[in-house]
């Protein structure tokens, strides 16, 4: 499949947007014509330019109120349009897209308009340019593009041929299947997007709300199918406009693009050999190398300047000390199959935060191929030779995220590089024996830059094959914070994705947000009884919380009174119970625990806003969480 | 007109809300429960906050999915209802909100309802609780504020009345006329909110993009005008979702409240004098100083280390050096009408940015006086015995507006404190004479927060009655940029209100995004020739630009050669031409010289994509235009 992409998807100039189309794999491009004309860069310079680069310049876009005109403003359209061919000669470009008339269509009727466009057509072939006619979701006359074939059917000129957009296509709700019945011939480009699901009006939604496919709802993989049974075998080019992509920095936002058509493709040729089986088609489409989910958490690392803050929590809920690693300042902290590691090779002066998760995989090789080909970054740490190899790669947000082999036993490999295994308390203290309560690791939740959270789902759920759940949305002190659940079937891997509210992004002090780790309890109880014993300060949660919660259940006065004294928060729902509860914040990290009594899935939603506040109120010292 | 506020529309706890509204001299507030229940204070405790800061606690809510259910569902809501009215008398709060059940009803049937809530009145009498039924805009079967008033009707319960909400009337497109047929002793509570034209589905509209009255697009002086007529006189209160204020530092969004309902009850005084004359209702209604438009610029004021750089360009542009201060290191330059102060009372590495304007006002203690009782901050500026005392406050983003007295020659008295003239150029150097081209300025653009843009529009329309304009969104290297325009009806004063990508704003160093002061000019070809002899750099415009215009329009192409060369924009529309260049950016400003040829009222705006990018280019030097 041949990979494309409009320039208008991208930020910057037009020469940075073509080298990070480059640098993402694309083979070509489209040029937004406003992206040209405030370039100090001549056409000829354009050209030499995509020629060093290897990109092929596949379309000139737009050209727009061409057809459906009276005859002198015809006229003037025609000479509008010899300037843009003489201009698309220069740059090398051979096709230009034409959008169906929004502004000056006064003539409704289909012979006329192909009239004129077979008038374009002639004048085109003097340039040896093709024309692709597109229907907009919002064009005057024509807006389905069962309508602009019509158009181009009776048009009839070699130079006149269809433009296919999934989004004015999808949005509309026409049927792609239709797609079919157009002459492979007569399609001279394909444009791509995905869209979220929104009750907007078709032209805002267009506007700013476009996203790459797989980021949205729209069923692309269905659409690709029919315009690869059509014959098509041109460029697949994305159109994306997008008021976030448009102040991101350019290179990771073409890497982000490039994944979404690599695993476009592998859906779609998936698609295709269960539906077609061996059909061949004039489109040949690449795969990856399959994986399966995650099956488990193999581990959490946090870096810390000094680890005692983080390794006294530890201590408090129940983990022991495994021992340090051989030859590293790292220490591993473990509780049943929950590992915890601190990564203290960091500057003096760093707060702890979460820097890695390990996930158990069938093959971690494979899986780490396929995680490259979807363009991750490789993360290369050193390590000793008799050291495991372990893979990973770079998440959007920076966080390492390794694969490691899943054993039978759950254990782990690597885990043989520490120790010795002592009693030991936080700091090198002598510690107490506890009860090992915690016995795996529930979920982890990464905050994400606002501007790169469409960019952290597709990441997750391309390479690991995480699965989104619908999102929701939490009040805090300091705004809205919307939290995405990216998980496994099984529920083995869990990982909830938040976007802060910007204020807190952009406050003073670098504007990190807090992120956790979940650990599972079999008693949390019990679990919360032994912490305190142990020194551990609780996130307060207020009285008015239980009060309420009298108010919407009616639970034993006993057990709400237990719920209190230890700041447990409770939720339930038709499958189960939900007990948790928070430690207090260490950096930009903290711990919690969970027990899940029946078949209860979620995460405690209704806590959230206490969870939030509370915290609001322990950080209010700190100036980086309020900014004026 | 007794004002309020619900506790939901402020971020911080609920303290700090609490505070932040009796600061902006609200009346009362509406506790919204989950600020209660997240909150550390008791009822006792918040209670008697409020009896401190002398503000009443006019509404518990929402109570929510109460009425139209099965006999057992029935019993649980009454329970949970026995459990809030208990808290509401620890309150002493004594209306409740009950919204119109969205969740759990399963009964369509009116008398049904009522008789629920009638059981829900018999118990509230018991503490002495009233409670406010409300149609939510998408309620499962009452939608309708009429449907709900019918209900009410049915209950014939002396504890059970009608909540009326502004955005559940308006968005769903009910007549407010028949708020006249509710009996005023029915109607326990109003809410008062405003949203822009969105096609949106409701529930987005109303959760995420509510706005203060007169920031959004929604009738609320009608709508007043029949609350009024209905002979209500309880609270009017806002309820405002909106996602920026939620993350907004909670005491400038609350004085932006306190204004929006200042302003609402003087237009509603206003309309009623108008269409009923005198008749008296119990609601009364405050009214301000009247003032009419400014009728134009009186000045702009750079601010800046080192004024240098700024008067180079203002020589440059064949502004005459009128004198410095003859008490302060401040520089006056004109031409024509326009003045520009350059204040050097800065400390030495202060970039120059735009830091006041004055206005010409025909009262200028009258329009001082209402932008005060608006709560705009007034400025407070030394000045020594003898000099005019000037009436000025601050407008949302800090710029300072200045309100002076308009003269019938156009002079500024304040003007006498500068000299005396002399030829000089910049940095005190020998100066050359220069025709005066430049005759006043034509525009003031400023850019904006984007999380005070709403503010900053209501602030400019209710307190200088400037009219705002459609906005426009410009592409940028690094994003839209969103413009709104604020006039006066004769064009006297334009301002340009932009928001900038958060990308910008959010950026290493500070994230100032350029602001510019327009002038007009008689002849723009020769002040920019003369520009040019004088050493100006202009902003660059790119060749492709020139190429596209000569598509785009039939120039003479002498005329469209003289563009080029100079480096001069056009744009055409079918009121008249509009010709205008820019010079070069200095610390956080630059200039631009327009010539309005014909009735053109416009901003050039379809150039704006070629200077934002011409500006990117520029500036690449500067780390902080561009964040990764």
């Amino acid at each position: 499949m041949r990979t494309s992409i409009a320039t208008v998807c991208l930020s910057g100039t037009l020469e940075e947007k073509m080298r990070a189309c480059a640098d993402a794999g694309f083979d070509g491009i489209e040029i937004f014509e406003p992206d040209l004309l405030v370039s100090p860069s001549s056409p000829e310079q354009i050209r030499a330019l995509a020629d060093t680069l290897g990109l092929t310049l596949d379309l000139y876009q737009p050209f727009r109120d061409f057809e459906g005109v009276e005859a002198p403003l015809l006229e003037a359209n025609l000479d509008r349009a010899r300037a843009k061919f003489e201009l698309m000669n220069r740059l090398g470009i051979e096709t230009m897209l034409l959008c169906s008339n929004v502004g000056t269509a006064t003539i409704d009727d289909d012979a006329a308009a192909a009239d004129q466009l077979r008038r374009l057509g002639e004048l085109a072939a003097g340039y040896g340019v093709k024309v692709a006619y597109e229907a907009l979701a919002w064009g005057r006359y024509v807006n389905d593009f069962e309508h602009a074939q019509r158009i181009v059917d009776l048009a009839d000129h070699p130079q006149i041929g269809t433009c296919l957009d999934s989004f004015h296509i999808l949005s509309r709700g026409w049927d792609p299947a239709a797609i079919e019945k157009i002459p492979a011939e007569k399609i001279f480009f394909v444009q791509l997007a995905d869209a979220p699901e929104l009750s907007l009006d078709v032209l805002s939604w267009s506007r700013h709300y476009r996203v790459f496919p797989g980021e949205g709802a729209f069923d692309l993989v269905r659409f690709m199918a029919h315009l690869v049974r059509s014959g098509y075998n041109g460029p697949v080019s994305l159109e994306i406009f997008n008021d976030v992509f448009r102040q991101t920095a350019e290179d990771r936002t073409a890497v982000d693009a490039m994944r979404s058509l690599i695993w476009l493709e592998e859906r779609t040729a998936s698609y295709l050999k269960e539906h077609d089986g061996g059909t061949h088609y004039p489109m040949s489409l690449a795969t990856l190398p399959s994986v399966a989910e995650p099956t488990g958490f193999n581990f959490a690392e946090v870096k810390a300047g000094n680890p005692d803050a983080v390794s006294a929590l530890l201590y408090q809920l129940g983990f022991s000390f495994a021992g340090g690693h051989r030859t590293k300042p790292v220490q591993l902290w473990t509780s049943g199959a929950a590992r915890v590691i601190i990564n203290g090779q960091q500057a003096g002066g760093m707060e702890p935060g979460i820097s890695a998760l390990g996930l158990d995989v069938q093959d971690p090789q494979a899986a780490a191929s396929r995680a490259v080909q979807l363009r991750a970054r490789p993360v290369s740490r050193r390590s000793q030779a008799d050291e495991q190899v372990l893979q990973a790669v770079f998440a959007p947000d920076s966080t390492e995220v390794f694969l490691c082999e899943a054993t039978a036993d759950g254990t782990a490999a690597w885990a043989d590089e520490f120790g010795p295994a002592v009693q030991q308390g936080p700091g090198g203290t002598a510690g107490q024996p506890a009860q090992p309560l915690i016995s795996a690791i529930d979920h982890i939740n990464l905050s994400q830059p606002w501007q790169h959270f469409d960019e952290a789902v597709l990441f997750y759920e391309s390479t690991l094959s995480l699965t989104p759940i619908a999102s929701q949305e939490v009040p805090s002190p300091m705004g809205l914070v919307r939290s995405q659940v990216m998980r496994s079937a099984d529920g083995g891997v869990r990982l909830a994705l938040n976007i802060a509210p910007l204020i807190v992004e952009s406050g003073p002090g670098g504007g990190e947000y807090p992120q956790h780790v979940a650990f599972t309890s079999t008693d949390l109880v019990a679990t919360a009884r032994q912490a305190a014993e142990r020194g551990l300060q609780f996130l307060p949660v207020p009285a008015n919380y239980y009060e309420d919660l009298a108010a919407r259940f009616r639970l034993n006065p006993g057990f709400l009174a237990e719920l209190q004294e230890l700041n447990l928060l409770y939720d339930r729902d038709g499958d189960g119970e939900f007990l948790h509860f928070y430690t207090g914040t260490v950096g930009n990290v903290f711990f919690e625990v969970v027990e899940r009594r029946g078949g209860y899935e979620g995460y405690g939603a209704p806590n959230a806003p206490v969870r939030l506040a509370s915290q609001y109120l322990a950080s209010r010292g700190e100036p980086k969480r309020k900014a004026g």
